[in-house]
């Protein structure tokens, strides 16, 4: 089945013929830089220059209209001005022109008139299928068939070879250029660069799907300010992962977090950046801390020998080096594991004795200096090695050339065995690297990065994509189950914080075990309740007039038997009335008191990009101090359910650390679970829930204080309260 | 005065002769290259090959033997193997020479006879006061003078201009060479390198100390694997801070933590890089990440216009490059600062309404396409708002030239104000950046680092580092005072683990508080304690036969009252007696029964390295989940206990988080102080000390546990035990 969205997008990145609108025979002009780049670039079509009165542009015809030119043009690039731009795409319509690129900036950027403007050219050009780059942007670049559809003239500074297959979509135009221009000059020539500036007409989203179903992409990089359609970005995250086409995303804003106003705990600790942690870790997608993960991830990425894992060896001959990476790699959560005796009695056999055969194995200045066979010989062993996942080798003889025997062995053992190899020479490669040698490492699957590009982290986040794609192939889909919302009208007024009896009902619905509750109006039925709850009991006013009821000295705790009930239901009933005569009250309310046990926060909140958004933590100072908590976008999976607890650092608690019983995980899972469908299913509704604490014991899991506040409620100040109620 | 060390170092780095011993005729021997690479180097002094029968090699007179040569020599450079060594050594002493480099390895590094040798050429060099580079080095290298005392051919390929100033030493001789020859590539050229070797007559630390009283040496960088000598170092981090030379040191072994087997839980935490950490952080030492740390400390660092503080303020043309740099500043502890009111009202004078006027200043694409002079404007207010200590250009406008009028008055700007002015540009030197103003910048006081030489990391090491010291200003030196040891002889036998009583007599005879604790040997006494105690008070049986007393039921806590106090003697000693008929019990022990308050862990442990090392750490799952502890080589000063809290994530509660009140900081403070004093006057008996917790409250601490083993104790299985006892 064809995909629209593809199929329309192809005449963008592959078009036969391109008509440049605001040609210009002035060299210093976008509307002649923009021609000399397609020309410079070698573009593979046929080139229109539109300018009303001249007969040619470095060496082109010109043609006075896009009516004039010879053929039905593919894509326009515009070199107009703001004020022509409507005209322009108005023509584009009439002519059958099926793309555009439009460069000029004062739209949805720059006010009101702009937006409105903006809005109209959208729905012009969906109406006529015209898919649009831009505005405000830099352009789009196809660098397999030539296309330099920007008129930045840097661009073609850089070496215009080198791996290709990485598409790179950006929405900051400068980085944008200023990645792809560094990774050209670290080998890496992007195969497609798109600028998607306000993202009018075609999104950053509608690029990525075109990558994924384009056979020319192996790799799908970008930098992302925000997502715009985060539904389709999940959808297409998983098209990816199954299809082995890594999305690695550099998304900046790190700090920008929680500054909103917000009434629950998780909302003030959901800034969007740690949204965006879940949502990535979620979905498979990679996040790139800088240009340099890209640039090492695409050197270091092969579709057909993913990592096996993460035990790692280094090889080197310099100590010094060696420990620097294997603590780089330490510190980037791989292991630099323990060597076998067997493998480490194979590698003696060939080494000579003053080279350490642990791990790091320092083959020592011997081997740079005379003996280059060194680096070859542990090699015989490792690749037999079933526990061996990855081989770093720190630098590599530059005397070996394509003839050496030594070099021959050691290619054919790499393109056998199933184990990543990387060489990470320092960053000196004129001098201190093997001209001779590098291109045929890389033709044989070995990556040779230089160590300044952080290839070690590029390699952590591999193997964890790796990981990734074998859980995507291992677990079943999902189907997200369809349900009938639970009908909370009832509970539930719009604009409203709701009562902690309220929060507590609607989690009770939802199935979430609440500690057991019952409203009193009378001493005799406070005791009655307080029997069929099992003492001791907690108990506390029932007012919505009264939201501060220690303030009202309105709570007892801890009530071990009926005498104890008695006094205080009149006492909170009195100190109520005292505190607000003109209350209503609607009773006492006894509630089962609970048994300490390990504290948790689950949370969640309707993000403004990802709507429902569900957050775990441990509680108290773990949340308070650490903020030790992790995010995930509802709906939830089981997997992503467990994920969320083994990505806190109190994991270790929930296990069962300091010789304490391992607490119920299964019933917090379903917990989470149960959260994400009521956030769902209710997110019209709901806007900020927080259980805080949720107890965990070895059997069983219970709310101890829930609130919720719904949408358009006004934040706030945080109620806290009391275990038991 | 003079300095021994030092004067007698000149002849190293600066001499006016140089022999060059078993220099070669081959063109590939290193008795060839090392005269190449002096001639390369064009080396101010004479030279003098030494060899048997050539009369010259590579254009230079050479002479028979050390004797023949027409003048005293400095140094002789020792191109000859390891069975030449010791006659060679011996003849240089017999002819006065002063110094020496020897590259040939085999010494201690390689066995037993070796090492052998190596001690007795010490010997013989330190009693002629010849000072040596090496064994098993790669040499030393001074550019001022052109002495490239190495025969590293590679290391003259790189640029032999750019700053100097710099001193690099190396225990590594490959990473030292490479990290050279990044540095040049870099434009930083060093102006020594020295590669230690195996530091047989002068060690890393006597070249830190040359370095420190040289003029022309600004930074002090280096390659640490290990210290030999810490005490040394120091002294001279010390003398450094004053002279404001830096130290900046990378320090490899980061992941080696702690698989040392240890009686204590400080003992099992210490892995010798956080000791490394609190030494660093205690003396003032920078710790480079990595090499590149080096180089952009380098070229930032200015000793007449130091970082004011934290506050940062980034301008840039793209919004994409100013939020990363802004997320790079925020990751590494700058803060991006908001603008005052005035300071924005004053920008926005000179900027266009579209312009971006909080930080970062996005002056928008117009400034570096069109409009340079926005890069100025904002400078004008800047460097008059006192709150402003940094400000970061993410490039720079390429049009400006020497003549442009606002480069000038940017220039004057800089150079008139006490602000660090930072340009971090793209790593796209040649097409993106303004070759014509570098020069320029760097001339008056800016610093211009490209971005992946992570110049905002360097940037807050720096910040730090000015932070240090104005402190090592402000505060008066404390004299480390000198006591009389306070005798335990009588508490502690060498090769024991102390048992719980005697661990607190211990800390009790230093002043600590311990809890009260008495011996009953009746019922009637201990009644009579636990009234003079105030209950409740905890019980345990106290015999050197019985170290489990959980598993021996032994112990009784929060004994309410006499009735409880009468009951829990018995049951104690009959269980002690059912448990083990024939121990030795000494009686009862009456305990204070501690409240809870906040748990503290305080430690120490004897380190290889650096002697009685000090740890601090909040208690349980802080330590235990997240090794939320710090460390300091004792003695500590009053400045490094206040510091060890507020390393640590949990220092907020201390200073009273979640509501509840701060605890006595002065008095843990004072507990710190005391242990460092009693590990220091007892370090030869006591290897390791927990004490854990240590209770804090609103007013006073008090140990709740501890454990101390004496040197030579062999580990144990640590001993879990309760608060009270």
């Amino acid at each position: 089945m064809l995909n629209q969205n593809v199929e329309s997008l192809r005449p963008l990145f592959k078009p036969q013929t391109v008509a440049v609108l605001g040609a210009s025979t002035s060299p210093y002009k976008i509307g002649y830089l923009q021609i000399k780049a397609l020309l410079d670039g070698k573009f593979d079509g046929e080139i229109f220059p539109i300018h009303p009165t001249a007969d040619e542009i470095a060496g082109l015809p010109c043609y006075p209209s896009l009516s004039a030119t010879p053929k039905q043009v593919d894509l326009v690039i515009f070199c107009v001005g703001y004020d022509q731009i409507k005209d322009s795409l108005a023509d584009c319509a009439k002519h059958g022109v099926k793309s555009a690129i439009i460069f000029a900036s004062g739209f949805s950027e720059a006010g009101e008139e702009g937006q409105q403007l903006q809005q109209e050219l959208a729905q012009l050009a969906k109406q006529y299928g015209i898919r649009v780059v831009g505005p405000n942007c830099v352009g789009l670049v196809n660098t397999s068939n030539g296309l330099i559809g920007t008129f930045t003239p840097s661009i073609l500074t850089v070496p215009q070879n080198g791996k290709k297959g990485v598409g790179y979509i950006s929405q900051s135009g400068a980085f944008g250029i200023l990645t792809y221009m560094a990774a050209a000059k670290h080998g890496v020539l992007f195969n497609y660069f798109v600028s998607t500036g306000n993202e009018m007409e075609s999104s950053f989203e509608d690029f990525v799907e075109y990558m994924i179903h384009d056979d020319e992409t192996n790799v799908i990089s970008g930098y992302l300010e925000g997502a715009k359609y985060p539904d389709q970005l999940k959808v297409l995250a998983k098209q990816a992962l199954k299809k082995k086409k890594p999305i690695i995303l550099m998304k900046t804003g790190r700090s920008d977090a929680g500054s909103r106003a917000a009434a629950s705990h998780t909302g003030s600790l959901a800034g969007s950046d740690k949204v965006y942690d879940g949502f990535f870790r979620q979905h498979g997608i990679i996040r790139a801390e800088d240009f340099d993960d890209i640039v090492a991830f695409s050197k270091i990425f092969n579709p057909e020998k993913l990592p096996t894992g993460k035990n790692t060896v280094i090889i080197t001959s310099s100590g010094g080096r060696g420990i620097n990476e294997a603590d780089r790699c330490e510190g980037y959560g791989l292991n630099i594991m323990e060597l076998s005796e067997q493998t480490k009695t194979a590698i003696r056999e060939y080494l000579p004795s003053y080279a350490s055969v642990t791990n790091p194995i320092d083959l020592t200045a011997a081997a740079s200096v005379a003996n280059p066979e060194y680096y070859l010989y542990p090699m015989r062993a490792l690749v037999n090695d079933p526990d061996v996942d990855n081989i770093i080798f720190t630098e590599f003889p530059y005397m070996w050339h394509a003839d050496t025997p030594e070099l021959q062995e050691f290619l054919t053992l790499c393109r056998n065995s199933n184990k990543t190899v990387l060489v990470c020479p320092f960053p000196l490669d004129e001098q201190m690297t093997y001209p001779a040698a590098t291109s045929l490492l890389i033709e044989n699957g070995i990556s040779v990065i230089p160590c300044d590009l952080n290839p070690i982290r590029a390699l952590s986040k591999l193997v964890d994509y790796s990981e990734r794609v074998r859980l995507e192939n291992a677990i079943a889909d999902e189907q997200e189950a369809v349900t009938t919302p639970i009908d909370l009208s009832d509970i539930v007024t719009p604009g409203q914080l709701l009562s902690e009896a309220q929060a507590s009902e609607v989690l009770q619905r939802y199935g979430i075990p609440t500690p057991q509750r019952f409203i009193a109006t009378s001493v005799e039925q406070a005791i009655d309740q307080a029997r069929v709850i099992g003492f001791p009991v907690v108990m506390k006013i029932d007012s919505p007039d009264i939201p501060h009821k220690t303030e009202a000295d309105a709570i007892r705790l801890n009530l071990q038997n009926e005498a104890d009930v008695a006094i205080a239901y009149d006492t909170i009933v009195t100190n109520a009335k005292n505190y607000k005569p003109d209350a209503t009250i609607n009773g006492v309310a006894v509630i089962e008191m609970l048994q300490p046990g390990v504290e948790l926060i689950i949370g969640a909140h309707n993000d403004p990009t990802f709507g429902p958004v569900i957050m775990a933590g441990l509680g108290g100072i773990f949340v308070e101090v650490f903020k030790d908590v992790a995010f995930k976008v509802a709906p939830l999976t089981r997997h992503d359910a467990i994920d969320l607890f083994e990505q806190l650092k109190g994991n270790a608690i929930l296990n069962g650390a300091r010789g304490k019983a391992a607490v119920d995980k299964e019933a917090l899972i379903d917990v989470l679970l149960k959260v994400s469908t009521l956030m769902t299913e209710q997110k019209d509704l709901i806007q900020e829930l927080d259980i805080n604490p949720i107890i965990a014991y070895e059997k069983g899991v219970k709310t101890a204080d829930s609130m919720i506040a719904t949408k358009q409620a006004a934040p706030t100040t945080s109620t806290t309260q009391l275990i038991g109620g």
